[in-house]
């Protein structure tokens, strides 16, 4: 199939509406779009499989805009091919309640991940084409190729100097997802100029390091046949992803092309009327889709609408050949649990013995993994120390390298935490499964940028933390987290849970794996922590609950994980001292502030004073607390109980504060920190 | 010179040592510093250059174990060579109070960085070269090569994976850091295993299309001469940093070599006494230094000691030859700022113009620049937002690529917020520079992990964070930090400052400056803010204090940045309706938590309900305010006035919210929230 005047039009279409969008809402970028308007005209008229009247098409081809913040480029796409954005609404990108904000949101139709903040896109990309291996692998059957899809992807010279795509690229080229492709908008350009000043890299050579397949569109701004070969020929290493390097003017047409003047603000009034005249468009008119383009993208539209049809129809008859998959995938796809899962969750009483909560999760993992085939799981090469592989386990791998298969669903991400959370992003957004991945609670931190994706796309990733504390001993103040639990207690949409004990563990997963569209933070202890009289999964499914009781009690000590049973040690001590003590779980804030007032308020009642116990910073306890027990100071290497005692985080160092505690608020009857005047 | 069975000897002691260390402490790993004991044998005694009687030597050729989870090697050569650690400290390995923690702390003598996290130690590298192109471009005279280390770096599987090393060797690279030489000790086991599970890239290639010159010692377990033949190849490119592929076997001699089971635990009795055996020593001694090593290793510290004299020599000529260039050596390394400097600093009165705070730190790097030679700054690729590089500022870049010298001030670090912070913290190591670093605010995020040891290490390195609010607009909740204060808030020994005007924004420097030992993050604005009226260096540097003050406050409004100028039209607002409102501003809590508590009582009095304003999560806030009005959601993307109208942050919205406060306190008197038990 050859390209003609049409499809030139198609690609000047992209461009001038680039450049009237940015230059109507006065913020945005022109540049890359119009840079990138050939490769993506070619790729959405002529290769890419999908539906607008369908978004969530299952076996839909993937677009990734890495490079988010050349996102008027993805709204006019979407406009042009027929998903819910008229021109009208192209006019308000960035502006209030438009549906065209600054950056891709992925609860946009037609847009798959949020992207903007660089490098995550394209590991996004990675966890998609993950995802499709191994649900291809899962429900396809002979004659019935039900998943197939390619997962395309833009990135720009910003993403791929950033660590979390370096990471993540090698991973994809060690797994050797030959269905993903990605295209390099080689501009030579970046907001600080030139890519000259820190840039100089052999992007292909790097690349190809990974197990990539490279490719070079040299003249990327009208080679349209080239960038379509290229395509093809990508589509020739079946067990490689590919990188096509386009290289690409930024603004073409615009008399600053080729400068970093057309990135990041509007083009004047006369450089785009002198672009559309230029291009064969009328300067004085604005967000014009010639009929000639519309006509022809409308055959594109029809295409894809036929496409899924033809699909459907495989569907219908893999579903009466194949029912059980087939219900099993509508299942999954609808993030519908199987009836009855959570009867397979452990339960415990105090009589069971002590356990590291990072084992209790292993057991909670082992046990729900044949009940949960959405289960993905991994580590970033901590398998052993977060414990996150079920023995029954198989590892996700290409099947030539004889060690684990597509169908397999352990992967082994490397020492990788950032792109694991990326790519768990991207696996969340495929649909059908419910990614988890270990790492040290610490390093978690190296993953943030890709945790506040998770909590502001809403993806179901649970994230398996363990070595949470001090408690980790030996490894010392490098490992050992203290300001980790604030920094995420305070993400929005972000669980974070640090269970007790064996109930609290199960209470964690039953929650995090119950809610749809809040990912999880699941600290666990290295050490062992004893069973706990009082708990139980529906009371620490509240968030936070009283643990242990008395009448009328002169102190409320609130503490989560390991720091419990402590706690609780601590409250008997001192109940043989006479005080009356009541201890408070709060194994997540996030769900506990979730509850009534009223529940809340039972818990933190008005005239007695509050202590939390936690060996992290006692930064945001105050809302519920009076008084802290923390560590706001870096931790130290040594054997964990040392460590606990040198620190006085024991029951006698709890007493100790709990009496001082009781003594200063004798007098006084301080009001419930839960409660607020608006 | 060749190598003979002394040096056998001293490989096989390091060897010996690494598996009684680990064995006596029941923690920690043995197999990688048995592994790279060839390479550090040679490296130690061969090559590097270092007196042990001096540490702090300026000229001291600098070592760094990125793999620091080996660190028992580098105790063990510190031992070895002179410094002070004896063969007891060695015994109290992991322990509490110990010389040798569990990972390598750049407090401890003879070690210049802190490693362990993976990826940052070669990072730090890539700073610690930097710092030695600039400072000897900056010192060195004709005839005076005073500066002219070289940086060695050792670096494991792990680190090679992780995205902060991959940025900081793609800049090495970029910069032609000629004297950076690292070592890879491909040993092909990571925790997980065999590499073969996840790491199968060509890393030389990968390195090399960085612009690095790579080499590869094949056999890695004694091929000393192979080793030093290599260091010598390293040296011949002045203008490309070397990876040194070592490939080596992890645990060599013991029975369990060449396995992950030697990674991470202790090898068990019977095994060390075979390889005692295999390697000549007596199974039934421990902790054993053959005297023809220690001799031998003598003659390597009495060469370093001459080392030192001859520098001395020559710098006490360069010190009469250009005393005006030594002094000022003496003054940076000694971290001293010159006398008077703080007068450069700008002062505003409420009648100047409203700017942003991003331009009111640009007018202060642009005024300090010529006044404090040691601050080297730059930006990942946001230069034009971040307003990180004064006019006068010449890019630091190797001269031959015509952009740049080495004695220029302004790193390009390229989209690679990780690696800056890594980059940093490793300038600031080598002393006599204080480096800064521009991004958006959200994405410090991504360098948490470099954050976190910069505040460990106490190394003083400044954030420069634009974009610090839902103020950004435009760019959308991808963009616009809500966890991000108090996730840095949260960290020891680190300041926070978010300044609300031109004299705030100078007292942030000032204290930034003066605090030789915490790291520092400025939040700035993208918008204009008012200068204020109450405001002041002095009192900003007090990290909270009373703005606006009213007799008998009935409410306390506390708030920082962008929302002060808010705030104080509120009171106004308030007190036209009779309401008498104080007004604090709390541009860094770090600084206002080290004041007296009768002074933080003085600004939070008792009962007076406080209520606190700021665009992020009141994650945190509740240790000083009874109610908060903050964004505990993500943020939306539209014209940033837009976002303050929609969110009610805005006089009226505050005033509301401060209505409903007074009327809930009407009939109480809240304790002040800085008032505790204990
Ligand atoms: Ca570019
Ligand atoms: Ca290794």
């Amino acid at each position: 199939m050859t390209f003609t005047e049409v499809d030139e039009r198609l690609v000047n279409t992209i461009r001038t509406l680039a450049a009237d969008i940015v230059a109507k809402s006065k913020s945005g970028h022109p540049g890359a779009p119009m840079g990138m308007a050939p490769m993506a005209s070619v790729l959405f008229n002529r290769v890419m499989n999908f539906n607008p009247a369908n978004p969530n098409w299952l076996n839909r081809d993937r677009f990734v805009l890495s490079n988010g913040h050349a996102c008027a480029l993805q709204y006019i796409l979407l406009h042009l091919y027929g998903y819910n954005y008229s021109i009208e609404d192209l006019k308000t990108f960035r502006q209030l309640n438009s549906k065209c904000p600054g950056h891709p949101e992925a609860e946009l139709e037609g847009v798959e991940v949020t992207t903007g903040p660089l490098g995550q896109g394209i590991v996004n990309a990675v966890g998609l084409a993950i995802a499709e291996r191994h649900m291809a692998a899962t429900f396809n059957r002979p004659g019935y190729e039900l998943i197939n899809n390619y997962t395309y992807c833009f990135v720009g010279d910003g993403c791929l100097m950033e660590g979390v795509a370096s990471e993540g690229m090698a991973l994809a080229g060690h797994l050797q997802l030959g269905k993903l492709i990605a295209f390099y908008d080689d501009n030579h350009i970046t907001i600080d100029g030139d890519t000259d000043v820190a840039f100089t890299e052999d992007v292909e050579a790097r690349v190809k390091a990974y197990g990539w397949h490279t490719l070079h569109v040299k003249n990327g701004d009208s080679d349209l046949n080239g960038i379509l070969a290229a395509i093809e020929e990508a589509k020739s290493t079946p067990d490689m992803p590919t990188l096509i390097r386009v290289t690409t003017t930024i603004g073409y047409g615009s008399v600053n092309a080729g400068t970093h003047g057309v990135h990041g603000s509007p083009l004047k009034p006369d450089d785009i009327a002198q672009l559309k005249t230029k291009f064969g468009f009328d300067p004085n008119e604005k967000f014009v889709v010639p009929t000639e383009v519309t006509d022809y993208t409308a055959k594109k539209i029809k295409a894809g609408a036929e496409a899924e049809a033809q699909w459907n129809n495989l569907f219908e008859k893999y579903s009466k050949e194949y029912s059980k998959e087939a219900s099993e995938l509508i299942r999954r796809c609808n993030k519908k649990l199987p009836a009855g899962w959570e009867k397979a969750l452990p339960v415990y009483s105090p009589k069971d013995d002590a356990v590291a909560s990072r084992k209790l999760s292993e057991t909670v993992l082992t046990k729900l993994y044949d009940v949960l085939p959405e289960l993905i799981g991994g580590s970033a090469d901590l398998t052993g120390s977060n414990l996150t592989r079920p023995n029954q386990a198989i590892d996700f791998q290409p099947p030539n390298l004889k060690i684990g298969e597509w169908a397999g669903r352990y992967v082994r991400y490397g020492v990788r935490e950032h792109s694991m959370g990326a790519v768990m992003n991207g696996i969340s957004a495929y649909g059908g499964l419910i990614p988890y991945g270990g790492t040290f609670l610490n390093f978690v931190s190296y993953a943030a940028g890709a945790v506040r994706l998770s909590a502001l796309s809403g993806h179901q990733v649970i994230w398996v933390a363990t070595h949470d504390s001090i408690g980790l001993g030996e490894d010392g103040p490098t490992h050992q987290p203290i300001e980790t639990l604030a920094h995420f207690r305070a993400v929005p949409n972000l669980m974070v849970w640090r269970p007790a004990d064996g109930n609290e563990t199960s209470a964690a997963y039953k929650v995090a794996l119950e809610t749809q569209h809040t990912p999880s933070l699941l600290a666990l202890s290295r050490q062992n922590l004893p069973q706990l009289e009082g708990s139980s999964i529906e009371k620490a499914s509240k968030g936070g609950y009283v643990l242990h009781d008395v009448e009328n009690p002169s102190l409320i000590i609130a503490s989560t994980g390991s720091e419990v049973g402590i706690v609780v040690d601590a409250a008997k001590l001192l109940e043989s001292q006479g005080h009356r003590v009541r201890v408070v779980s709060m194994p997540d804030f996030y769900t506990f502030d979730n509850q009534s007032p009223e529940y809340q308020l039972s818990v933190f009642p008005d005239g007695v004073p509050a202590m939390s116990v936690e060996v992290q910073s006692a930064f945001g306890w105050s809302k519920y607390t009076h008084e802290h027990f923390n560590l706001d100071h870096f931790g130290v290497s040594a054997p964990y109980d040392q460590v606990y005692a040198a620190l006085e985080f024991t029951p006698e160092g709890v007493a100790k504060r709990a009496l001082k505690t009781i003594e200063y608020y004798k007098s006084s009857k301080p009001a419930s920190r839960v409660k607020h005047a608006f």
